[in-house]
């Protein structure tokens, strides 16, 4: 049973998504379908390209991420489908994949992208405005269902590549960015884990705060407290234990988050 | 593998949902279920109509889809199955169903009312607030499963009808409405595009705004720019692009929308 | 094919219960996944405990139950999977399977708890702050799929367990509290309905206003009016016909509800 997870900015509200899983029954019947996130803000690539990233590792191979933030639905930008590693990523190019594309290519897996060109595995029918329905669900399911990706269109190389925030070694530490404010009011940032490996005297400035040292679950420190940890996807995360640090510190994406190591340890 | 759709106003903080697919699963496992959405407001038949209208085409021959926006639960109004062409619905007769049975009235389908009162396809305790657990889920589950639609009631010739907005043609050119405000704030009509067709010269004027021409998507014109376009379902639409038509003009569900044709074309 | 459901205060835009989802389908792709709710509010344990209570029952034997509210990640509280009747819960052990397993009891039904230590069934890494993924979906899907409950860890006997509201009877009949604010604004009580079987003369008092008598269900009464019924789950709740008794009474999860019989029947 083939698995197709789905990820856009379409709301739950609109019923955008429940079409687009009817299009997948018609074709793909036997597809277990997994809702990624649909509360990607409008238009927002990046955060929808985070959030697919994050998820994405965790499917089992043969999965077909279908995934759409397409401010450019209706223009010349490609619709396309990839093969990245055992896995397969179903939209527009416009860098929603650019995480996962690199992290194929860090691991020296397979990455063959195809410009969707072949209107045989579309619907009859193409609107301007909703691709994901017309174009990318059907293309998702013939792919879960086991259509190769050569025939669904031609091959080409240069993927649409995000800017991503990046983290920054300097003389103090890092200088990191908030790259996730979750549901809880977690700070995620671009910062992995193990640049801080082995250091205990570390402290994080963020929004004219403070925190000092890293804790190793929320529930280590009292309720209310603002501590620092690494996430569960391995990265630096500032949080406020049973509150929202986005909130008490009036958070933004984005935001500078500056690592400074302690005297002793800065020059190691 | 049956398609069972579910289109509620039950949100998705409480569980309802989620205890209605319980049930489902009970009876017809195999069933795969799609969500077309649970954030029709409060009791409002007409958007949640809508809602499964737009969406229904979609799915494959053979699917159930169950609506529940029923302010008259536990009184006296009807529980209802019917078969529309190819697929089934299931939900209180209230109106919900009317823009699909009359499309499958205009396309000359079968349309078969059923009233549900056969209660040995509900559950063997039915409450007086909660039919789509207790009827609507689980006769929906045996349709899908095979149970023929005659069994589970008794035939009926007179549905509820919702008086549907419909766009009327004057001296100028149309008069629509507002049908559907989407997450994006998109606001779609109920002027069909076909009834724009060749025109070129047209003005579009609501809430004290008006827009000139029409584009073929989004992307076509700068962000922020306020444009009309025909949608996905086929249906004029005023937009801002990557942002919200909604917001900008203040617009509400049912809202006069003019539409004014250049003097050279308007006795075409 | 197993039922699995999940049940967290993840809410929908992060997209962690589709990573769990991609977990499961990993281990037990045959299974089919029910979402209960992702919108328990953040570590309210006792919320979702009362959601998932309100679902559990109306899935088929054999389900399992993923449940994720989880202030205490990473520290000392006791991962755990539960054999309750026919069906199973998978989550911390933290109070929120106390409604089930209450229950399970009082029906003599099986309650088998099993701390959860057997890193077989688990992802490779454990993170300190996501066992939602790392451990209970595993977990969850190995069950589904037929992995024996013991095998899974050690037995205990001592789950945790919530102090669950309880209405009081007192010499003018009772003394209850509302225990869920649905979507709706409906508010239901921990007053089962039975409390009140025979009884006509009822006066119902909370946040400073009164309702007299119970109805069948909404729509015996006009829209806007304040009404009492028994629920769908078979408690008293206060309701406003096609409108909102949360919003009206301003009411607050917890708040007292005088249920005072009349004088003729107050020594029945």
């Amino acid at each position: 049973m083939p698995v197709i997870s789905i990820t856009t900015d379409f709301g739950e509200k609109d019923g955008f998504v429940g079409t687009m899983k009817g299009v997948i029954g018609k074709i793909c019947p036997e597809a277990q379908i997994a809702d990624i996130t649909h509360e990607v803000p409008p238009q927002d690539i990046l955060t929808g390209a985070i959030a697919l990233w994050r998820a994405a590792p965790f499917f089992p191979p043969g999965s077909v991420h279908i995934a759409v933030v397409d401010p450019g639905v209706g223009t010349l930008r490609r619709p396309m489908a990839a093969q990245l590693g055992q896995q397969y990523v179903v939209g527009p190019d416009n860098g929603l994949f650019t995480p996962l594309i690199m992290d194929a290519e860090r691991a020296g897996q397979t990455v063959h992208c195809v410009q969707l060109d072949n209107p045989e595995y579309w619907l009859p029918a193409v609107s301007r405005t909703f691709h994901g329905r017309d174009i990318f669900a059907p293309v998702g399911a013939y792919l879960a269902c086991g259509v190769p990706l050569e025939t669904l269109g031609t091959r080409f190389d240069d993927p649409v590549r995000l800017v991503l925030p990046q983290a920054e070694r300097n003389a103090q530490g890092w200088r990191a960015h908030i790259s996730v404010i979750d549901v809880f009011g977690n700070l995620t940032t671009d910062l992995p884990g193990a640049a801080l490996e082995g250091r205990r005297d570390v402290t994080i400035q963020l929004c004219g705060r403070q925190v000092e040292g890293i804790v190793d679950s929320y529930g280590h420190r009292q309720a209310g407290e603002l501590v620092a940890l690494v996430d569960s996807e391995g990265f630096l995360e500032v949080a406020v234990v049973n509150g929202s640090a986005a909130k008490l510190l009036g958070a933004k994406l984005g935001e500078v988050v500056e690592v400074i190591f302690g005297d002793d340890e800065a020059d190691r």
